[in-house]
């Protein structure tokens, strides 16, 4: 195997739509995979955001996103807001996604999704052909038909789609206690 | 929603056995679900590594690791070897994984994990409560069955677990094209 396929072996992967607004206030969406949680306190996360996304553009201006998780139903978005960018086009706009204002950050929620964390860029580092950065977590926000108790996403029942590859999703499936 | 309980949204998470040497060569592994891809040119990956794992101190003396990919038949070593570690004491020994050299780096492999990805740590950073890892892919293995035509896992076939909580795994289902 070629060593520039390993991230097609780290698979499935939780896949996000990120939120971020350009210097005008105004609001673009994209999907992400290469993320994950970095520490619990303070609360950070890593999403490693490729250069020609209009994400990358916005976050070198306004340094706020939301990472919004999605379910089994906005797939098709979730698919959509993945590919490729057009200059002067919203993906908000042209898909239809519903947003909702934030509580400490400018970017917008999706309303749609259940579960939103809005970030604040507390680093960043050009590592290889991407850029990592660094989300200090502000706030957190969950239906709760979509959390149990604890604080956990119901993942059986919000089911969010889980990357393979091109356009393939797996979902989660038969939560097993070891 | 408790800005803290961030991580338990952003569910479920591939899970990984991250395998390290100590300074007189002898093998540990650990359980890491703070894991996602970072660059595909030059092939970078990141690890969050909290700093009482037993891998940490491996880290901070051997600056080499492989990321070992598992399988659901491994669902009960992936749940053990993320236990606590206590000093003197062997996971590999006691619980029995069967490991075997790595191409370019000193830590073993996982015989029984279907894919393997070695890597040099090429940068880290105290990120909060834990030590984020950038590392530098330098071989990956693959066992034929478990990879398509692409490159790309089975993961209807190897079905790694996705951990969900606490001792909650999850499993990918039904791969779907958009």
């Amino acid at each position: 195997m070629k060593i520039n396929d390993f991230f097609k072996l780290m698979s499935p992967k939780l896949t996000v739509l990120v939120t971020t607004i350009d210097e005008k206030g105004r609001p673009e969406v994209s999907t992400f995979s290469f993320v994950s949680p970095v520490s619990f306190e303070p609360p950070l996360l890593m999403i490693s955001v490729g250069p020609n996304k209009h994400s990358y553009w916005n976050l070198t201006r306004v340094k706020e996103f939301v990472v919004n998780i999605p379910s089994e139903k906005m797939l098709e978005k979730v698919w959509e807001a993945g590919g490729k960018y057009d200059p002067g086009e919203s993906k908000i706009e042209k898909f239809g996604f519903k947003t909702i204002p934030s509580d400490k950050v400018r970017p917008p929620r999706l309303a749609d999704c259940p579960a939103q964390i809005e970030c604040y860029e507390e680093f960043s580092k050009q590592a290889g052909d991407h850029i990592m950065l660094l989300g200090r977590v502000v706030a957190v926000h969950a239906d709760d038909e979509f959390v149990d108790s604890k604080g956990n996403l119901k993942v059986d029942v919000v089911r969010p789609p889980l990357h393979v590859s091109d356009n393939l999703f797996a979902f989660p499936y038969v939560t097993k206690s070891v």
